[in-house]
């Protein structure tokens, strides 16, 4: 799984079925032995983590990979790096790399490659972890207001869910900074400011604001961020009584949320983290069931 | 469990009798998929390593945790790492971290925090390994005399295991460079020189001289603090017969002790590693059946 | 097992045997609780990932290591930290380094010592990996002519596959610029120009030019290398009906090996990953089994 486009309405119903049955309590368990590993080459604690605590769930055995280590800065190409960890017998891997649909060079591995992120483009697992998660909440995506604030342009979460909660039926909104956006990050919603979408939307989710992924510096203070685009403890109170908040985290306390939000009662941010084992559990075991794989 | 000075002499004694028991061959087993992790902020392999093997010796799925690619590193909270890791589903972590008291900040967390380690605070998995060495030895700790040699100031151990023995009614002396001295560090004992102490304890503890803890340039070089503080082979040769000696390691061989003695007959280091597995195997098991976990 | 000079012919005739015998699908459990580690003090991915497999393989538990955060950069002895996780309850570890022989410093641990490299001397797993391909393609050694053609000198694979092959019986030619040999290099073969040995070859081994081994600038261009010294397509056609194509890995594509060959139908390149995983299983069993574990 690469991408939110490849996939039908009809498949990521049924992932999100199946992440809500491991909610729920369902379990599985892969027969055979059967090895995976979790090749980041972008740093990520929480996504690795919680791919490894979904794979052990399913039962694989996760060969640890060291990505700071590995044979990729002796110049290797991701394709002869992923090449070599299918011969050594891996059965199944999950990759985030830095660029841009990385996976494009990876035509002729044969185990199944699950997208971890990349680049700017994708996380379909995050996408599947936050449908989850509204889907938990409301029973339906159909007619759902959803407001995105952020760093829309350069977040691989808000593009994929924006996409796939427009295809299902859901209302999609943005705000951020304006140098932020171009047109093809509103293809999917429509720009409002914070203070025009906090009273309407059932839906608040918060983006990171990735220091790391602009060049140039920022025109603005955290505070003023916080000021023009946070979750307020004012703009909290202005929200919609069943609405709730969601942010992939890790939070800038203060910046994106003030930091007594966070655990509020409308705060989903650590169901999210919750969810996320769910979602790859379910992601995990369609990709294994593609290839034959039985599970009890 | 997070400082020796919340244990009660009754659990210490507990613990130890447990410890001993691994050490003698029992083994016990979790019931069900139980995961924990080791988060390390600092570098230390001989502790998480002792943990890790003590995990997996219990039957605990041990999650992977790369403090160096850890959001930490983005400025997340340590409070809102651990959370995330609670939220993940994992079942215990042990952390060990730079800062005094870290786990000050850790009430919210539901889930089992084990100590491995705070700032020049306190280290109750070292102290009870190190407890259980000396009981294995001499059936007793009433009335032993214990000298602790070396960075009394900056080092968890000494101050961990001084309150602890001297709690236990042993006799506690302490020695070392003076400027590593003040009123706080000799709460739990006396100072007396190397050589006024030598003939008389049970027990000497050779602390790791910890240039990475030592803001200012230590006024002495390694081979001055050898002549001056180190377990020379004359030294050795003045000590009681059945007396022992310990070090928590790392050694800096020809600095603390005669690299000739390392291994030497009266000599506890090695032994003191293996009695670790099984110090941190009883203080896991204690805090999973406290959270109503059983083994078999 | 340290290094190839100290394997009889038949031992290693009894090691390829049982590594093609896994790699036939002949399955090895230890019995009981047996715990290994792989301390890589210098990077190796490929290496230490196949190590890690095969103890997953026969059933061994895993003991993460972390060289770059160990006691040695503390300043500890390679011998204090074997023996420590020796201590730990390790029952086996792999240990590469960048020291050569280092493994004469641990003649006093007590458990098996695998060697994963060591400096520019040994590299035992890979030279077994070899010749078990070898014997899979040819069902012999006695006879055949072999093509060894880098960086000789410095090569830990091809001094212990030299040596090996012209022990059991094959021809070997070395090739490669020239002040990559010494007198030491050649006493397993002969150096010829890779034009003069492209048509007689049944194996033809490239190496790995090892930027990271070499003090001073190279004095050619890798394009120069290439055409000189490098797999042409030119040069692919003039070999043998059934010769076949070796690597260890990683590749400099367009290097040692023009781009399109590294898959091409005589290479065994990524078949030489699979077989290290049969060939460590093959290696580990045998240490083992000399302890008095048993397998199932």
């Amino acid at each position: 799984m690469f991408t939110i486009t490849e996939l039908s309405t009809e498949r990521i119903n049924r992932i999100v079925t199946e992440a809500l049955a491991f909610a729920n309590g369902k379990t599985a368990k892969i027969e055979g032995e059967v090895f995976c590993s979790n090749l980041f080459f972008e740093d990520s604690t929480r996504t690795k983590t919680s791919f490894d605590i979904a794979e052990r769930k399913l039962g694989l055995q996760v060969v640890p990979f060291d990505a700071s280590n590995s044979s990729v800065n002796k110049g290797e190409s991701l394709y002869d790096t992923v090449k070599t960890i299918e011969s050594l017998g891996v059965n199944l891997v999950v990759i985030r790399d830095k660029k841009d649909r990385y996976f494009d060079e990876l035509k002729n591995i044969k185990i199944p490659v699950i997208n971890g992120g990349d680049g700017t483009g994708n996380h379909p697992s995050q996408c599947m972890l936050d449908l989850m998660t509204i889907y938990q909440e409301f029973g339906k995506f159909e007619g759902l207001k959803v407001g995105i604030v952020g760093d829309v342009k350069h977040s691989r979460v808000a593009n994929s869910n924006a996409e796939a909660l427009r295809r299902l039926g859901a209302k999609v909104y943005f705000s951020g900074p304006e140098q932020w956006f171009d047109e093809g990050a509103l293809i999917n919603g429509t720009y409002l400011s914070v203070d025009e979408m906090i009273h309407d939307v059932d839906v608040l989710m918060l983006l990171r604001i990735q220091h790391e992924r602009h060049d140039s510096k920022m025109s603005f203070s955290a505070s003023e961020y916080h000021r023009k685009y946070g979750l307020t403890k004012e703009r909290e109170k202005a929200m919609k009584k069943e609405a709730i908040i969601m942010h992939p985290a890790p939070i800038n306390r203060g910046v994106e949320i003030d930091t007594d939000l966070v655990e509020c009662e409308r705060s989903r941010i650590f169901r999210q983290m919750q969810n996320g084992v769910f979602a790859r559990m379910a992601i995990l075991k369609e990709a294994l069931e593609n290839q034959g794989y039985a599970f009890k």
